[in-house]
């Protein structure tokens, strides 16, 4: 059921925002486009666009299930999801139950240190910035949500690790930290948009500790479609 | 007092650490350097680092008057300090009354912006990696400290900007920002260490907003030893 192409609202890094003609509702269209380090390095990964589309449509519908409000209403067609527009909360939640990326590199310690309990960090969605981390505090300073719904981030993002770490653990992989965007419905409540996918997660092999994620475009470690694949492969799988 | 020259225990960007005689105790030494932008930028500030030294012994001398711990003993001669030896927890403690510096520039906002209340960050101290921002909740999972120590640093950090700011609003000056370093005794008690200076605060002039302290050396700003020594005065003058 692919609808009608209009122009864009938005084209991002990784995805191209469409309006619908369902009222409130948006297209969301995953790209083959890949990039990391801020922009500075980007390439194509070939069926990428569909496969996480699937991945995120399949954990929205997870999440929804077990009481977490988000932006997705279905899956439009290979690689379009229709969801509820929200006005995007201009941070990018982080959680962290391992050392990692970002993490590790900036305190320079080792990856796959376990966390002593779920890291929440929060940085501020500003491409020209660099998104840097900021605390909770600055950004209720610098007005970019309200205390209520930091609060409610804060709840939702945990409740979500729990879930998602759940669902992964079931498919042998182990969720070591993702990334998470909440928006605004009309009404004022916060649902989680964006996606969640290989690119918003890092997955490691249970056992084994082999990424399952972007890092292996961002490492250049090869193997990077069949990852993006295996991994919806467990998704679709139990 | 002039104690004999020993063998340096360390040297640092602005002060160099020296034995003392007594027991637990070193001597700190201000020097007349000045460095920015993490080490970048470099030069000397003539006679900063005595009137660094006795801004600092005047402040630490006020704060111990009003029942906050200190690492300091008494000044020994124009450039030195004697203080209690301590470990130093590696954060800078980071109190923000307004937006200015990094904050302003990290997160793309104007400087003098009014923080709806003083705003607590923490940057782990380390060089190679540029200090950079941190969790209170990864600088315990880092275990760069513990859960109690923190919980006295915060509370320390906001007595202490209170009482800061009292003292130069009473000088016709405006404290804007500020670090401070904390330290563990032998016996594991925390204390106010390493220095409380126009180089580690920024004060404004009341009314014109003007810069007093190392602002004007990392902007070019001209008359940086009047306002180093003028700030002097004024701590001397009430
Ligand atoms: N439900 C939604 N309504 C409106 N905007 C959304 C929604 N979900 C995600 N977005 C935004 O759409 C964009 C998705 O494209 P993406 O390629 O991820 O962009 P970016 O390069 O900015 O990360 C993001 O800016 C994201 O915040
Ligand atoms: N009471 C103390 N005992 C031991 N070390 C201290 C004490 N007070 C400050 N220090 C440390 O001594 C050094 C002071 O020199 P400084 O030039 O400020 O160094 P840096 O370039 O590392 O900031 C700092 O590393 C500071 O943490
Ligand atoms: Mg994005
Ligand atoms: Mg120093």
């Amino acid at each position: 059921m692919e609808e009608i192409r209009m122009e864009k609202l938005y084209e991002g890094k990784a995805k191209i925002i469409y309006p619908s003609s369902e009222a409130g509702m948006v297209r969301v269209y995953f790209k083959d486009d890949a990039t990391a380090f801020n922009g500075q390095k980007r390439a194509q990964i070939a069926g990428k666009g569909s496969v996480n589309n699937q991945i995120a449509s399949a954990l929205f519908g997870y999440l929804e299930g077990h009481g977490i409000p988000t932006h997705f209403v279905r899956q439009l067609s290979e690689r379009e999801m229709l969801v509820r527009q929200v006005e995007i909360v201009p941070l990018e939640v982080i959680v962290r139950n391992r050392t990692a990326g970002t993490f590790a590199r900036r305190y320079g310690v080792e990856e796959g240190r376990v966390l002593p309990k779920p890291l929440l960090e929060f940085s501020y969605k500003n491409d020209a910035l660099g998104d840097p981390l900021i605390y909770p505090e600055a950004a209720l300073a610098l007005g970019l949500l309200s205390e209520a719904e930091l609060e409610r981030i804060r709840t939702l993002a945990l409740q979500i690790n729990t879930l998602l770490k759940d669902y992964f653990a079931q498919r042998n992989l182990e969720l070591v930290d993702f990334k998470l965007e909440f928006g605004r419905l009309p009404d004022g409540r916060l649902v989680l948009a964006d996606e969640i996918s290989p690119d918003t997660m890092r997955l490691w092999e249970m056992g084994t500790g082999e990424k399952m994620d972007k890092d292996r475009f961002r490492r250049d470690l090869g193997g990077v479609e069949e990852a993006y694949q295996e991994v919806l492969r467990r998704v679709q799988g139990l």
